[in-house]
């Protein structure tokens, strides 16, 4: 186990009914407000003008900015930038899922800037200053919604980059799990699978005694198959959608990381495909993570053995442990079939007409993965694995 | 599940070496500190010079105070609020296990207060004001390091209440397993037994779907389990005395509480117990939680066959549940006995001569308990069932 620091200052409001508190969290933090969000959504949903009315009661001075996309735009950003600074903006409200929040949090570090703010996501600069975010979730699925972590595309090359700093870890988070129950089953999927990602990311880790945050890791996974099918009978099932939104922050708020490395390359090759594709997160981790799992798992074995057996429930035979570790991917796979998710790449109607060039980008600032690290031959390999 | 909030702000600055940091931690909080300390093991291991140095390398003002015992009592509290006020100190920093942080969780809410500090414990008035307090760890048990409770012993009728407030939630606590490497075997046993009665508190709930909380408290139960006969064994395994300092904070600073309900009456009653006996409070705990079990597993006997088959793997024979649910009672005893705690109130020569008078304590503000509802007649079987 490694040395850490922890802490989880994200005030977290759970449950029924609690968007209606929306202003008074806001006037906390901001006398001057953005309110962010994405589409229509929001508005046919009702939830649009809770929040409105929220804020009026609350008194609170808000301007607005919608129109976010998933796999959130550079340009989207910085119109908010130029809109917070026009306005004096001093807290932005994200209503919505990871794609707003990570947009929230862009325009956040952008207000006090007076370069690019893609700066902060290509070159890696540190981030010294940001205004406060806080957050009303409707899809549980990025766990931005208490994490230190924003992923942006920039439109100029498709490029989607991350950044990470403790000044942008949300200061409230709302989540009604009843805000999720008009989610298509499409996007009910992507979230479960994001958050598995989240979840798996962490897992496959070299760091060696972590007994405790591997137990943690693997109760969270089995909630979610333990949960995902319960959303899929009845959408309206308050319970599990509640446990699935509450694995889905709990998988990215820095708990699951104490003392132990990441390994965060399956993320990475997702990032290029649905940069190019734009392709949803969810499915696009769902395509790479069997095939990046086939290419690693003889690296530790006894690590994808303990998943399958301990998350999968697979019998151990000790006398062919290879088949334990795949029948585990080969049960992931049917997991992710059975929460509607892709499994290849012609699942999702790609092809390998442009593996070179995303094995270029995603290898285009060097190796990276930390379980196996990968270089752009590892990548086509794994891409191959996923046809 | 219920509606919630939760977050876990305490700073957790955990591994080998942090206590050296120390100095710059109070730094960003206090100007002038109180140094709180129990007896002379600090002095001996030679971490009270590590702090001593860490303070005045940073340039931290302060004055101290030792003599925290085990169940802190109350004549200490009001000395330290005393010197508090009389040398202007604006944070503490406690340097030791639960008794010395709830000692100065104690003092922090008594400086700005005029009346007696006693009035939060006794009448539960609302705590509005407190210094802050920072913390040292050198004994994973009482989880007192990030959460925002505190128990103190009134000597004058032998009274161990609590108090609760967000604003006693240290702001950071120094986790340095190898501190612990010297703790007796003894304290170590009691530590892991307070620890898991944190655990057993909360699992052991009315509370309905609350599937994720069961997984991370069956998780953290199963790492003690696997990780206490390490200790035994080798004192100076880092990873597992890790493991277990890592497990005894999370215990305790509400995550595991999100969106239920917990029991707590066996804590009701060993506090009676070890406020009379000035028994050990872990070795207290492994006395009670049994025979609490006993009496009350008939009320939702499925909570005991899944505790009995998730954290014991108890094999799970449907015909007769109740053995089930009794084989996982045993096999806890079977567990306290391995790290060396008392299982009946026999082992600690304690007989049923005070039964009236500790049953009588604890019910004085009337029936106590949530999975089930006790009152003196209760208290006084599950004290025979003790003998």
């Amino acid at each position: 186990m490694f040395n850490f620091n922890f802490s989880a200052p994200t005030e977290i409001v759970f449950g029924k009914d609690t968007q209606h508190g929306t202003g008074e969290y806001v006037k906390k933090h901001g006398s001057k407000v953005l309110l962010h969000y994405g589409g229509g959504s929001i508005k046919k949903s009702g939830l649009y003008n809770d929040i409105v009315n929220s804020l009026n009661k609350s008194g609170v001075d808000f301007v607005e900015l919608g129109g976010v996309v998933p796999n959130p735009r550079l340009s989207l950003v910085h119109e908010g930038i130029d809109l917070c600074k026009r306005e004096a903006v001093d807290f932005i409200i994200a209503v919505g899922g990871g794609s707003v929040i990570d947009s929230a949090k862009a325009i956040a570090v952008g207000v006090n800037y007076d370069g690019d703010v893609w700066d902060f996501f290509e070159r890696g600069i540190p981030i010294e200053s940001s205004i406060g975010v806080g957050v009303v979730l409707t899809i549980p699925a990025a766990g931005s919604e208490s994490s230190s972590s924003a992923v942006i595309t920039n439109e100029d090359g498709l490029y989607k980059r991350g950044i990470g700093s403790e000044l942008i870890v949300p200061r409230f988070a709302i989540m009604n799990p009843e805000l999720t129950f008009t989610l298509p089953e499409y996007q009910t999927g992507c979230g479960i699978s994001d958050i598995f990602a989240h979840l798996m990311e962490r897992y496959f880790t070299n760091t060696t005694n972590v007994d405790y945050s591997d137990r943690l890791i693997e109760a969270s996974m089995r909630t979610l198959i333990y949960n995902a099918p319960k959303v899929f009978a009845n959408p309206n099932d308050y319970d599990a959608r509640a446990e699935i939104m509450w694995v889905g922050t709990i998988a990215h708020n820095g708990l699951l990381d104490c003392g132990r490395g990441g390994d965060w390359a399956s993320h990475n090759i997702e990032h290029e495909l649905s940069g190019l594709y734009d392709i949803a997160h969810g499915a696009g981790l769902s395509i790479i993570f069997p095939a990046w799992m086939k290419y690693v798992y003889q690296n530790d074995i006894g690590r994808f053995v303990q998943f399958a057996v301990r998350v999968f429930d697979v019998d151990l035979a000790y006398e062919d442990l290879s088949a334990v570790a795949l029948e585990g991917i080969k049960r992931l796979e049917k997991f992710y079939q059975n929460i509607g998710m892709p499994i290849r790449l012609s699942d999702a109607d790609i092809g390998d007409s442009d593996f070179d060039q995303l094995a270029s980008k995603a290898t285009d600032r060097g190796n990276f993965g930390s379980f196996a690290s990968l270089g752009k031959d590892d990548v086509l390999s794994i891409l191959k694995l996923a046809l």
